[in-house]
């Protein structure tokens, strides 16, 4: 079976360079948004017509006695991505080694028995590190305020558990569902993947 | 501000293993019972007339008008026995580099900023390793069956929850409250002797 790798992140904390860095020194694949850009590529409906339809919230010209409205729809598509993307996260752990962040991949590929990783950090350290324009990952945290910044935080972090939680039954951040909960307030991402790199 | 590590541990999970490794790979202190036997030897109360309170359970010969039952003296015992300790592990902390297990030294410690560790583990695993009788701690459980272990395993963790949460006012094994939360059913305790004793 291959070394599966995924790591769940609060938003902040340095998961994505942590994730990179493991799949670096493992000399392995890297997914995370990759596998957003497969599921466009696979699912009839492409990225900007989602984006249309969600932004432009079309009128619905008659009554709909189903039932059911026009945005009652919207849930069957989120399933169908989120079937493509169960499809994908398994097809990808089946085809090689590789570390896979988000998307509750934990929980997608327990019959794989990955090593399961969780990234977390204080409110302050999580500002910091948005704070920081060297890396790519948080720069739209720029000219923000800290209290704006806090909120950001708090509202993207709700909405990653929201959707752990749906898809997988389960308290995202429960360290009783990792192997290894890591605070990087106090422990590098560099220390955490020449750890991961070590025991996986 | 000397090095001080902290370990929290769910019962049958490995932590007093991994406190010693760490420990013995840092060269520093380690203390875990000693800190009890550390407070008899100083309280005017020996542990054994304390046993001898709670086994004898001394019957009342009058009644008590002040508003306390003889049994309400019991809490100041033990509020005078952790104020003993919260000194003695502020002490020893003071006094050299040192990992401290249990106790809930992570939280009396707060302002020396320790690295505080919380080691913790699935049923199936502390079951294991309860019967494994090559490790002195956890040989109290051979001769039980799976379920009256996983009883008594639940009822001591249940302990050990219950005092950190009145001492501290914090929830136990919260990973907020840590800096790394290791699972033992994958990582062995010598590996996180080797990652803490590199980081910390």
């Amino acid at each position: 079976m291959n070394k599966i790798i995924t790591i769940g992140r609060e938003f902040g904390s340095g998961g994505r360079e942590a994730g990179r860095r493991i799949a670096e020194l493992l000399g392995i694949a890297y997914y995370d948004r990759e596998i957003i850009a497969e599921i466009a590529k696979r699912t009839s409906l492409s990225e900007n017509y989602v984006r249309n339809v969600a932004e432009h919230k079309p009128v619905i010209p008659f009554p709909i006695h189903t039932g059911r409205t026009f945005w009652a729809v919207i849930p069957d598509y989120g399933q169908s991505v989120q079937q493509e993307q169960h499809n994908i996260i398994r097809e990808m752990a089946s085809h090689s080694d590789c570390v896979i962040v988000g998307r509750g991949a934990d929980y997608i590929l327990r019959d794989f028995n990955p090593f399961r990783l969780f990234i977390y950090s204080d409110m302050s350290s999580k500002i910091k590190r948005c704070q920081d324009n060297s890396t790519s990952d948080y720069d739209r945290g720029a000219g923000m305020t800290e209290d704006e910044l806090e909120k950001r935080i708090n509202q993207i972090n709700k909405s990653r558990a929201d959707y752990y939680e749906f898809y997988t039954g389960q308290k995202w951040g429960d360290k009783a569902n990792y192997d290894l909960c890591i605070n990087t307030a106090k422990i590098e991402p560099i220390k955490i993947a020449e750890f991961v790199a070590k025991i996986c």
